[in-house]
């Protein structure tokens, strides 16, 4: 972690909750303008590690998926008001993994058996971390799961995102980004885990490459200033670690955008295995970790275009 | 254009049809391998020049939208083989513009009434067009419709896109990119037109800065290579011009992509409007020219994540 950063509090993973729910006691209480650590877990909450093979997908506890660290209760948000979050840094762990999980993910009818990746990276981040000996992937860690707690009573599954965030997976939520969230809750209660080494946009085979982390973020409370829905403001391109010689792409043309979506993944799908010999499954993997789902065009009715951008330099 | 290109063929602007129809007679016979010039009207046809005024938006004829320069006939191509297109150059006319068109557009409903955009470009397109004095566009000059034509007998709409191309509004077929197309009938039945000076991911507004070209391609064809839809490659990075300062990024969130595209886009417009003080139809149109639509989550069901991304810089 940076020296010149002083951190009001650190949130340690021990402190993590499943779901999202008001009554969930505060771990911690910030005041506006405090910096703090979060440790993160990934989205199996430590389930794999460098041994782990496909058979422990079988062993994943559904309803442990996704934990998030916290809730801290920060003083001053009130219900209306934004709660600002200036991502400042991650401090990667070096292991991670990507998973076909059953049932889940853009194409679950067309792969229906569980496989799994793992990663060992270099936790600086500044080397591309190695799929096979045809791909290696840039690396550019965010969170997947920030969020506050909504205004209605009970507890909220923590898989869907929702008005106040949560599982949004927007792979722009990275150091150098600012987060506007709208606070429903006095404190705000904010939790943050999930957190991905990598990850295009669509997450399409429905992981990243998940792996726990430290993160480091300066929190601002806005008076009456919530957004309807999550905005965030970036502080430069998001895809010049990836674009340097430029994209394959293949559309989905229809008049569904789910369908195109699917249609544009398969066909690149497609185009991999058959460009590198390299199993379907991993190119599904692969796709989800650095190939964005793109709309080109939502407004020539009765049929849109969706393109799924792979970006050509991470097969060398 | 380029001296050192030798062009076979110049496909005139006198020969352009309205609607894909694999009965037209081909305006030109050319052969795999040979550079043509296709002259490219804009997508009103020429209807507007630089002394229209938004009334002349109801004199448009809708039944002579989006005409294409074509078809050309490709010897050797048939059915099930692909028809590669090397886009290499374009030749801006400096004039375009952009319009809100009533009941065109993904927020249609919001924005019943016309309005127009007038856009005087420097052609060689390396300088940023002026919107306004608080906007400024980097141009990418890129062809909207390239198609070929559909097996199905008939007169199809040139409007939607399908399999075999079209109006695919992709932003990214600019110069330097290879397309390739699905050929259904013999000769492939080539039309190109529709060319945008600039436009984002979605063309949201419905329209982008449209504008006349010339544009020269070299074909191909590939025996045996049909893909399902279209697919591209490009030679880099399809947002350098654009990304230097980074993103404001709005989000809509919920279980239909199109309704989540559309709440990412309207507050992206309602947040330029209070940023900036502009006339909600003038964020749109903006929007529509410089901002990308994508999907940054597809797997967390039922909620989707649809992220409206808008470049600092065209700000200043």
């Amino acid at each position: 972690m940076s020296e010149h950063l002083h951190l009001a509090h650190t949130i340690h993973k021990a402190h993590t909750h499943l779901g999202w729910d008001r009554t969930i006691e505060p771990v911690q209480v910030a005041k506006s303008g405090d910096r703090l650590l979060f440790e993160c877990r990934d989205a199996a909450g430590g389930h794999f590690d460098k041994d782990s093979t496909t058979a422990d997908i079988a062993r994943m506890d559904p309803d442990a998926a996704n934990p998030v660290t916290g809730p801290v209760y920060v003083e001053g948000a009130e219900p209306g008001d934004a709660l600002k979050i200036r991502i400042e840094e991650f401090i990667p762990s070096g292991f991670g993994w990507t998973a076909i999980l059953p049932g889940f993910g853009l194409l679950a009818d067309q792969f229906q058996e569980p496989a799994l990746k793992l990663w060992s990276y270099e936790p600086s981040g500044k080397i591309p971390a190695v799929f096979s000996d045809m791909a290696e992937v840039p690396l550019r860690p965010f969170v997947g799961t920030i969020g506050v707690a909504p205004a209605a009573p009970e507890c909220h599954s923590v898989i869907p995102p929702r008005r106040v965030g949560g599982n949004m997976d927007i792979r722009d939520l990275t150091a150098g980004a600012v987060l506007y969230l709208p606070v429903e809750v006095p404190g705000a209660l904010l939790s943050i885990g999930d957190t991905h080494a990598a990850q295009g946009d669509g997450e399409v085979c429905g992981t990243a490459i998940e792996s726990a982390m430290d993160m480091v973020v300066c929190l601002e409370v806005i008076k009456n200033a919530a957004p309807r829905t999550p905005r965030f403001v970036t502080d430069g391109s998001s895809s010049r670690h990836l674009d340097g010689k430029g994209y394959i792409v293949t559309t989905g043309i229809g008049d569904d955008l789910m369908q195109a979506s699917r249609d544009s993944v398969s066909a690149m799908i497609d185009l991999l295995s058959h460009m590198t010999g390299m199993p379907a499954e991993d190119a599904y993997m692969l796709s989800s970790v650095c190939g964005d789902l793109r709309i080109s065009e939502i407004v020539d009715a009765p049929n849109w275009v969706v393109s799924f951008y792979f970006p050509r330099l991470v097969l060398g």
